[in-house]
């Protein structure tokens, strides 16, 4: 045995599974739990188990939620003429922060990827087309990743969706603070196109 | 509220909280933490709960242990003549990965480090001493790290066992693979005074 505990080992394995963590982190977090007081240890076990019992989808968006609908979609004051479609519920996240966009969302849970075998069906774009149809938005903003994926899927939305709504893609360009003379070409190319008047 | 849901922020919260996780790394395990199969993510809340609750310090020794003694202590095909004195568990199993020690290990559970107020007595160098008394060891191997905490605690176990039991110390020098026009200074003028007939 290499450990001097199995209960040691079980947790070094699973934490090394985990993204980013490599087995030396592990090991790391590990002695950290143990060495901490026992509460703290026990609160992380317990958040844990908390965000896979307690947490739900939300039915309207496809967003993380405690209640159905989320609490965006419950917000009266948010302005229900936008809707802004991103991947992932950490892309929400992401654009509430930057504090621009006060519309509601639909999360796809992931993008298209014929190579990894997603589809069209994987996602929840079905739904966002019963919402379209339904909802009267004035505006489509779509927010997937600037990454093949990503444009791939704003696409096809626009394939699906430019009859019924007016769509827009979020701009591509250098980012602040970037540099010019280091920032990648295709980068670069997408500013140049996207340029516009001071 | 920034999140959608209280219970993921908590779990973001206690998740940065860890060594060398930031909040980034933080939010990305949360997020694979409510995406993969409920059962990974319980079992791993299971892990952290058990090496909490289950695993204890071994009293002769002060390694992580399931029993009492530990498996290593309680070993007879261990070479009891043999005692290496290790900062942390860690360092047990660092040691027993490089396959070439096979006596008993003491883990002091730190290092001497006057300016945070750890002094002998936070240390477990009473045990150890006792240890060294009723042991009849042969051989007392120093194992702790090279800093300026570990190097300090390899003095004062040399002030205060030299003249019960032979002391060594595990070599300092060049690490194997390493390049000599690159390494520190300190650590080549450590391997110059530690140079050996070929």
């Amino acid at each position: 045995m290499e450990y001097s505990s199995k209960h040691l080992e079980d947790l070094i394995e699973r934490l090394a599974k985990l993204p980013s963590i490599g087995k030396k982190t592990a090991l790391r977090l590990a002695f950290h739990l143990l060495k901490v007081p026992a509460e703290e240890a026990l609160e992380l076990a317990r958040a844990i188990e908390r965000v896979r019992t307690d947490v739900v989808s939300c039915e309207m968006c496809g967003n993380i939620a405690e209640t159905q609908p989320c609490y965006l979609c419950a917000d009266p004051s948010r302005d229900h003429a936008f809707l802004c479609v991103v991947e992932q519920p950490g892309d929400v996240i992401a654009i509430e922060r930057s504090g621009v966009f006060h519309g509601l969302y639909h999360v796809l849970r992931g993008s298209l990827s014929p190579l990894d075998g997603i589809g069209p069906d994987d996602l929840r774009i079905r739904d966002l087309v019963t919402r379209v149809d339904e909802g009267g938005y004035r505006e489509i903003i779509v927010a997937t990743n600037p990454t093949a994926q990503g444009e791939a899927t704003a696409h096809y939305l626009n394939d699906l969706l430019r009859d019924k709504v007016r769509l827009t893609r979020i701009a591509r360009g250098l980012p602040i603070g970037a540099d010019l003379e280091l920032s990648d070409q295709i980068t670069l190319a997408r500013a140049i196109e996207g340029r516009k008047e001071i």
